[in-house]
């Protein structure tokens, strides 16, 4: 047995601000140092922030890239860190053409470097690319063929990038087969329910395979729609937690393991290919560490105390609160309508960015209830934001008497929207002048359903609760109240907004149980129809009633034309701005 | 030598569409027998509309495709035609798990069924998976490893589909290797301009790498942004050129070739495996038709009389009427500014649908000149569509009143959007009254440098010269009006349109000039940075200002904001309802 103490950097970078992602690294690694670490590793493309998407096939981007990590390797010597070896995930390019037709010119791959005494000792690259969900990376990158055993004071540790850890094959059966003492796994791996117990159970089997330790290292904070959880860990070589880091904070995780010495005649050796991936051994310090006293590992405890509701909350303030940094905006504005959608996303707002960032809006109209008005205002009381109120009445009549003129009376349908119209344009001028980012208030069932008005209240730089059924709306606002409660604060959310039946108000005595089904029941079939693509013969057996299945079915597949709010067009060239070409909203990388 | 008459089916799908589409091969087929085809060939997912995106991950949608497939066969047999061997593409799945982390379940496949006798003879799977620029193959399919070679009137026919024949290796080495006399490929290949050259360039040499005669069929007609233009063809042993179809129509493709005839002792047999690819012969019929006197091979001449604008200008009018068409529109709705975009949009709608389906609205406002209404006007009255006027000032004034009251005056660029966003809300209001499609009317220079109003003048169903740069708008209102004049028919765009110098007119004496280069001078630098990832460094060294450089790419990497009109929030979960779902826009399957 040896002894190392690794240090794990669950960090926040932001896409394309190379220099930002430059300093983040170096106050990781002197933080490292400080505590007497041996090496430490970072997430995945960490010197470019993650994902990148269609920024890989940039030439001049992947350059900057390779240049940032050697001005990287420089910085660290400069700072008398130079000694310490820190293992960075960056975007860098194979050399020689692509191997396919389509393939990304320049050949981008997701790679990682060893970065010691000022210089780039090793480089190596992701094998397994996900093209699944989010992940676009078969699209984006091409496959590294080499896994890096670096041996680290007498340690031999191997390196691995996140999916090389999920796919069976390739890196995992390599590192078995080079009898490693630790694999390292860099990860940029985002926030789902639930997911920190698939993980943990993920990393303790393959160290079991390997009879390695694993260390885990993941990216924190919010970009664009991903939330990343944290979550860092350790698992000893018998796959039993040693160590864990918090979820949706920065922490510089520091653990000392006990792993196997290195033994030059055990395992595969440097060249040997297995299972099509070819080991690259590389000496960085031979010797062991002097035996020491081992400080005691943290183990952030779970289920998290915030319990399953909390998590989603808290991953929700996170990603509002990197969405608006990352994008340079200062201030939010909403519209607050007394109801339980935009009451929620006032409360994550204020969590986020605090109170005096937040802008409410009361546009009341002809057919908002007294009980609307004032709810929105108790709201805002609670939470000591400041609230004006702009009645829309005078425009959606202006906008009458000219479509009248047009022979065209609105009626129906086109009444309820043109109100809601009328509010989003209002809130964007509010936001042009002010400068605030527009919340749009809207959850998932009305997104699904349809049950909402194109360039109206969906209109928003950024939907806080895109991603949440109703029923968790109400579900995240009990449970933050109860927090509040058990902190001894007022609860944020009035009582009324929670308890009252859900509407529109946007003809009389208009409720959405008019339109929709009531929201335990459709939530539960769109739960099974959206997110496990169960089918309507499925839904059936299941035992839903044969008419609501059709009729949610068919409404969810008839919004797809109202959510593609950036109106498709003929395409005509290799390239055009939308479908073909996927890029992160926040792009600080302008060369 | 054997001879043999091949049908190649240039039609036009629906996505989703199951009962249409086997409608269009029942037909396609009929007419083949008539004209005494031996063997029918139809496009790649012919049953079910290409692309079908992630609709290719929901299970009963597989299933439906595959019922569809056989119910089709069925269909042939019953219309009398059980023994054309008719080829199809169709969503099939291969039997067993999916064999990677992240695969779709079912392991759908982009597959080809030979039809006979009532019954599924023989299918196959798509070998080479696109996953660059509008294709996601790889995400949404898993490859196929086998090449069908269908003995045919004793002749060899081996089946490929689309992306097989642009890359190397697989089936195009299999095929060879096989000693086969025709190459039969199924395509789903969207138009982009000069695309036609290439496709004959690669037929030609695949043909001499095979050693012969290879028939190309392509689909025909839009489907969301993607326009398919046919220009289906067949060329000999040699790679010359025997047949072609038209672009943009509909075409049965009839070619009486004479392929060398099959010999049982030449060539790889049943089961070998030529690079990764395994050969499945199947006999269909031995016997070579008997001897007769072909007809002569129909060649659409190239290049298109219509020359390269001409072209370009079919592709646009062809993706609105199937876009209008395949989502249940019967007409349009647009703004008429007196400008060249919308004076061109309106043309292209009157080509696409007629004048009486096309409804222009003049939505004059405070900084309107008088030549934008005489011009509008004029427009209106060369194309025979009816025009309405709708004033905006009196809801914009509504609007300022209430901003004002909420200590908000407004100014600058909010006032500008404004006006924008009240055209935007009442071509809406119209819309959603009268049921027309809303078309909007950006170009792409507008869109790359966020030149242009979001909920604004970016409010649309579609957008027709979404993917034109502004010089290419004026080119396309040249040729359009030259071709009207060569016909000897009104030139449908006013002269003063196309030359006066544009102007959003949203402010006093505004024009395009005070915010953005020349036009033509930032098409070009658009055309580098955005068509070709060129970088800042390239674009310098080709001899463009810097400062020019740094302008447009810091205002083309900061409008990507804008374009994300549908606001993104915080995922939750592992499937929301944008990024991480892309299903068609067009979707009449409901199961």
């Amino acid at each position: 047995m040896a002894q190392l103490r690794i240090a794990l950097a669950q960090v926040n970078p932001t896409v394309g601000d190379l220099e930002g992602n430059r300093r983040t690294v170096v106050g990781a690694a002197r933080r490292a140092a400080e505590k007497g670490a041996h090496l430490v590793v970072l997430p995945e493309m960490i010197v470019t922030g993650y994902p990148v998407e269609d920024l890989a096939l940039r030439d001049s981007f992947v350059s900057a890239s390779v240049r940032a990590t050697r001005a990287l390797a420089a910085d660290l010597d400069a700072e008398g860190l130079g000694d310490l070896p820190v293992v960075v995930g960056f975007l860098s390019r194979r050399e020689g053409p692509g191997e396919r037709y389509g393939q990304p010119s320049g050949a981008p791959q997701n790679a990682v470097a060893v970065l010691l005494r000022g210089g780039v000792e090793l480089t190596s690259a992701k094998h397994h690319l996900p093209n699944y969900g989010v992940f676009d990376e078969y699209r984006n990158f091409v496959p590294g063929d080499t896994l890096p055993v670096i041996r680290v004071r007498g340690v031999d540790v191997a390196l691995a990038v996140c999916e090389d850890l999920w796919q069976d094959g390739g890196p995992v059966t390599a590192a078995r087969a080079a009898r490693v003492g630790l694999l390292v796994t860099l990860n940029g791996s985002p926030y789902e329910r639930h997911k920190d117990d698939v993980r943990l159970e993920l990393c303790s089997r393959r160290a079991r395979e390997i009879g390695a330790a694993l260390a885990y290292v993941n990216m924190v904070g919010g970009q664009d729609e991903l939330v990343f959880e944290g979550d860092s860990l350790v698992v000893d070589s018998e796959g039993e937690l040693v160590a864990r880091a918090p979820q949706f904070e920065e922490d510089l995780l520091l653990v000392d393991l006990d792993p196997a010495a290195a033994d030059g005649e055990r395992g595969a050796r440097d060249g040997d290919v297995i299972d099509g991936i070819r080991i690259v051994r590389r000496t960085l310090s031979a010797d062991p560490v002097p035996a020491y006293e081992p400080r005691s590992n943290t183990v952030t405890p779970r289920p998290d105390p915030l319990s399953d509701t909390g998590e989603v909350y808290r991953a929700l303030v996170v990603g509002l609160r990197d969405y608006a940094a990352k994008n340079g905006f200062a201030s939010v504005v909403l519209g607050i309508s007394g109801g339980i959608d935009s009451a929620l996303v006032a409360t994550i707002a204020v969590d986020a960015l605090g109170s005096d960032r937040v802008h409410g809006v009361l546009l009341p109209g002809e057919h908002s209830s007294a009980h609307s008005v004032a709810d929105a205002e108790d709201l805002a009381e609670r939470q000591g934001f400041a609230a004006r109120t702009v009645p829309i009445t005078s425009a959606v009549e202006a906008f009458g008497q000219a479509a009248a003129s047009a022979e065209a009376a609105l009626t129906g349908l086109a009444a309820e929207n043109l109100q809601a119209r009328v509010r989003g344009t209002l809130l964007m001028a509010l936001s042009n002048q002010e400068g605030h980012l527009v919340l749009a208030t809207g959850n998932k069932s009305e997104a699904a359903t349809g049950y909402s008005t194109l360039y109206g209240d969906s209109v928003g730089g950024f939907a806080p609760i895109k991603d949440c059924w109703k029923t968790l709306v109400w579900e995240l606002s009990l449970w933050r109240n109860a927090e509040a409660e058990r902190l001894g604060q007022t609860p944020p959310i009035p009582e009324n907004s929670i308890s009252k039946p859900p509407s529109a108000e946007l003809s009389p005595d208009q409720t959405d149980a008019d339109s929709l089904p009531d929201y335990a029941l459709l939530d539960s079939v769109l739960a099974a129809y959206v997110g496990t693509d169960r089918g309507e013969a499925e839904l059936v057996f299941a035992g839903y009633d044969p008419d609501l299945v059709r009729r949610v079915i068919r409404l969810v597949d008839r919004a797809e034309f109202k959510r593609r709010q950036s109106a498709p067009g003929t395409k005509i060239s290799s390239r055009n701005l939308s479908r073909d070409r996927r890029v992160p909203i926040t792009n600080r990388w302008t060369v």
